[in-house]
């Protein structure tokens, strides 16, 4: 699409970013997985300059809502997470972001955030905590 | 929670609608994810009413909203989602549904509705179309 133009290092993603549909806040949902074995991690959100310094810094870059800044994820833990791959859905409003992932995702030291499941009728805790919060934070 | 009520056949989903947060519009995000192989299929929307269908069917509803109606994932096109697990993230604001795919995901015909990937600084379709979407719709 751009053949003509200078190639940089890391391209200007231009191609994807005109096919991604920001929502009326400016965001796009970007699911998070683990791209060796699959398992989901977290979801969360990007509007156009979290994009971009994922996609130049190939480290994920969200927009965190409840505090309105980029969310350079793993920048206080350490857990950051190295993008791998980057694909986008048929209507364009969702992103799927293959990460590698260091140490652990969620804020609570497991895995994946996705950790309680509903299971006859209850909730319960399936992934064990693998890290102390305490030594991500510095809590 | 609810051991001295009455137990249906299949529980009212208490323990999970307590922790959902639905947003501001009462909805929240769902993840449908391949239980057998982990492939992410889709991402949509849930309402109340939408999550308690889906937990009393075991067949996945999402909320339309372009349509602003519930939306039965196959009620046209035959290619529904049976609900395998469900899983809520940390901060219960989104939903992870593992699901038995019947057929396809996406109204393109392919696998997943995540077939476009950025490679190289384009757009790929990496994924086939598997089924012809005039079969699907009828068109």
């Amino acid at each position: 699409m751009s053949t003509s133009k200078t190639r940089e290092t890391h391209p200007a993603p231009e191609a994807l970013l005109k096919l991604v549909k920001f929502d009326d806040r400016g965001l796009v949902p970007a699911i998070a997985q683990d791209h060796r074995n699959g398992d989901v991690l977290m979801m969360a959100w990007m509007n156009r300059a979290a994009l971009s310094e994922t996609l130049r810094s190939g480290q994920v870059c969200y927009w965190s809502r409840s505090r309105g800044t980029l969310w350079r994820k793993g920048e206080t833990s350490g857990q950051v997470q190295h993008l791998k791959d980057l694909r986008i859905d048929c209507d364009g409003d969702t992103l799927l972001l293959r990460v590698a992932q260091t140490g652990v995702t969620c804020h609570t030291g497991r895995r994946s955030c996705f950790y309680r499941a509903l299971r006859g009728g209850e909730i319960e805790d399936i992934l064990p905590v693998e890290r102390d919060p305490r030594d991500l934070y510095g809590g």
